[in-house]
């Protein structure tokens, strides 16, 4: 008998009937022999209402309410949920976070899990019962409610997966699995049946959102396997686990890529130490997420400093880098918001050569300009204009094979 | 410096204006130098909203999972409401049954406060913050969600003041007190400045529906000083406390009636043991609830038995009746759902004769017949032809001066 923890976002329970579908999946989940705890969020649009509701009240509401306020959103779904399950005559028991003491720390609406008792949710599971646990949500040490943030339930979900030692932690999303590459883009691109947690990692940092990079980590943390599937297809989805030797390992797995970049550059910054600092931190205090950083000595004692940002910064990040240069005595600023980040992933690529030169013929083959590169273990990154995206991706994917039929 | 707990109503909170109606209230009894603890209901229109939501899923949702779901109509207002005072620079903290350690039984839906906690509150209100806490909800011993069930809120309110040794407990309701009668019925109805537990329970049983009967008792089995007031006008309203030597009583408190009878008699019952359980056991038996209960001997060994029910259990009452009529040997069966009671209620009563000759004289000069005639240690009741209920209730507040001027 396999334990199983499922996991369904706000979407698959939106509606009454669709919690009945969600209802009827738990059954044969548990008909099937396994026992079954399900995470679910709070029914999709409940949350902006919350949210509506509290800034009526005040423009700032408390971390603390704020977090009591929005963990009724779950509450209402497991509840509705279990009714859904035992009128079907399955016997099932709903738990707040609090109720089953996922314990975290006291960051209200980005708190982190310490710890979960899993001994009350293991008994009704030996009592034949689907445990229904509201996601997104915790306590802490002196029983204030908490929540998790973004992507929360998922990370839910997979931290109960670890606490009850589950052999799967099934995310059911709005779509079928991770691809090699986004359908809407290419067309070809194949749904991957297995990737590494690192993989993903990549992938989904890079805009593949199908899953929230903290329940990712979470489960490689605690070698959790997940499993990417469908609240509205049957399909086998793709399973995410450590890296298994006996399995052979492709080359490149996928092709994330960004839309959201803009880039810019300080060039001749004085070669001193700190100075990347200088710019950096300037861009840090200004709550300015930095995405690649690039430098690259360009003349004697002097360097060429670029990094790339969200798009939605780039006027504040280049009016901040203009001042900076002046004080560094720089010699000019660049900024290009025009611009999008392809990457290469695949843990293949690490014992692999070759897989650098192949790509940035590929692009030029196209007449693909490449304006930055960044490379990691399992990844390589290519800074092109934003024009070129969609020929990129279809030409990298053709050039390493990642299609449907290969 | 007082203690006093604060209780608001669905209506009260029915909005985002309201709820900063109240959290006006709120701070200007802080700044009069009160310790104040808060319990609120779920917005009005939000229970009905869940119930809804639940109905959709299952005909009958598990009594456990009502309780989970209905539950967050309470959490979502001690939220929104910390917000609001907080906002105004009013340190807040809002907490749900379950964080208070509301202690009740297990029977859902219609729980029973076992015991609060006190201390956390305690801390809070020595810290300088308002308590805000969710009406109507409290945890079983293994951590379940328990809901108090119907006026449940009020019942929150009463066994906070009891477990923090309230000075006073107020229940902000849409009237602004208790009065002598129905202001509907009688206009010259004046507001009680005070009113004793007992009267108070005769009068909200009677139909004055204020306060809920449950929130009363608790109140008087422990001694809370229990004050009606309106959310909405400023006012003393009316305070119902232990009786008070040191105040002298008036004869008569209130005019209480009930619109909703019926009554039904048995004539010529043999007079044997158990004939009045035989009777009544089968009404009971379908559930139908008995008020007035009168057995006159007419002749040698023959009874007539008269009751009252609901209204709408007339029918069935009747029906019962007739069967059991006949098993028994009885005469006749005779019913009439014309009638209405109406109560005289006063602590003053039990020390002074003549209350009931002057009653019964008041409405025969009408030419009001009285049909039933019950009383108890602080009340008389009459039952009446329903034609007859302004005309009665009139009479009898003139007749014992109970009008705004007196």
């Amino acid at each position: 008998m396999a334990l199983i923890v499922q996991k369904y976002g706000g979407t698959s329970v939106g509606s009454v009937e669709r919690i009945d579908v969600v209802a009827d999946k738990l059954i044969k989940a548990h008909q099937d022999g396994n026992q079954v705890v399900v995470v679910v969020s709070a029914m999709s649009g409940e949350t902006n209402r919350l949210v509506a509701l509290a800034q009526d009240v005040a423009d700032q509401p408390s971390p603390r309410e704020l977090d009591v306020l929005l963990s009724t959103g779950e509450q209402v779904t497991i509840a509705l949920l279990s009714m859904a399950l035992e009128r079907r005559g399955q016997p099932a028991r709903s738990y707040t976070g609090g109720q089953v003491h996922i314990l975290t720390d006291s960051a209200h609406n980005k708190a982190r899990i310490r710890d979960i008792d899993g001994s009350k949710m293991q008994t009704d599971l030996d009592a034949g019962r689907i445990v229904v646990v509201a996601g997104f949500q915790g306590v802490d040490e002196d029983g204030n409610i908490t929540t998790l943030g973004r992507g929360g339930s998922d990370t839910t979900a997979v931290a109960l997966a670890a606490a009850l030692k589950a052999d799967e932690c099934q995310i059911f999303t709005d779509v079928d699995g991770v691809y090699t590459t986004d359908p809407r883009v290419e067309p070809r691109a194949r749904r991957m049946q297995r990737i590494t947690f690192e993989e993903m990692l990549e992938m989904a940092s890079l805009g593949s959102k199908v899953l929230q990079i903290r329940a990712v980590e979470f489960a490689h943390k605690y070698s959790v396997p997940l499993r990417v599937l469908s609240s509205f297809e049957e399909g086998p989805g793709t399973l995410i686990t450590d890296e298994d030797s006996e399995m052979e390992q492709p080359l490149i797995s996928g092709i994330a890529f960004n839309r959201d970049e803009a880039k810019l550059t300080c060039l001749g910054v004085p070669d001193q130490p700190g100075v990347a600092y200088r710019i950096l931190g300037a861009i840090a205090d200004a709550n300015i997420e930095v995405d690649m950083i690039i430098q690259n000595v360009s003349e004697d004692a002097i360097n060429d400093f670029t990094f790339t940002v969200h798009r939605s910064d780039y006027a504040r990040a280049l009016e901040l880098l203009q001042q900076k240069a002046e004080e560094l005595g720089a010699k000019e600023v660049l900024g290009d918001d025009t611009i999008v980040k392809l990457s290469l992933v695949g843990v293949g690529m690490r014992s692999h050569a070759g897989i650098a030169s192949t790509m940035f013929q590929a692009l030029a083959k196209e007449g693909i300009n490449i304006r930055l590169i960044s490379t990691s273990e399992i990844k390589i990154s290519v800074v092109i204009d934003e024009k070129y995206l969609e020929l990129g991706v279809r030409t990298l994917h053709e050039a390493f094979d990642l299609a449907e039929d290969s």
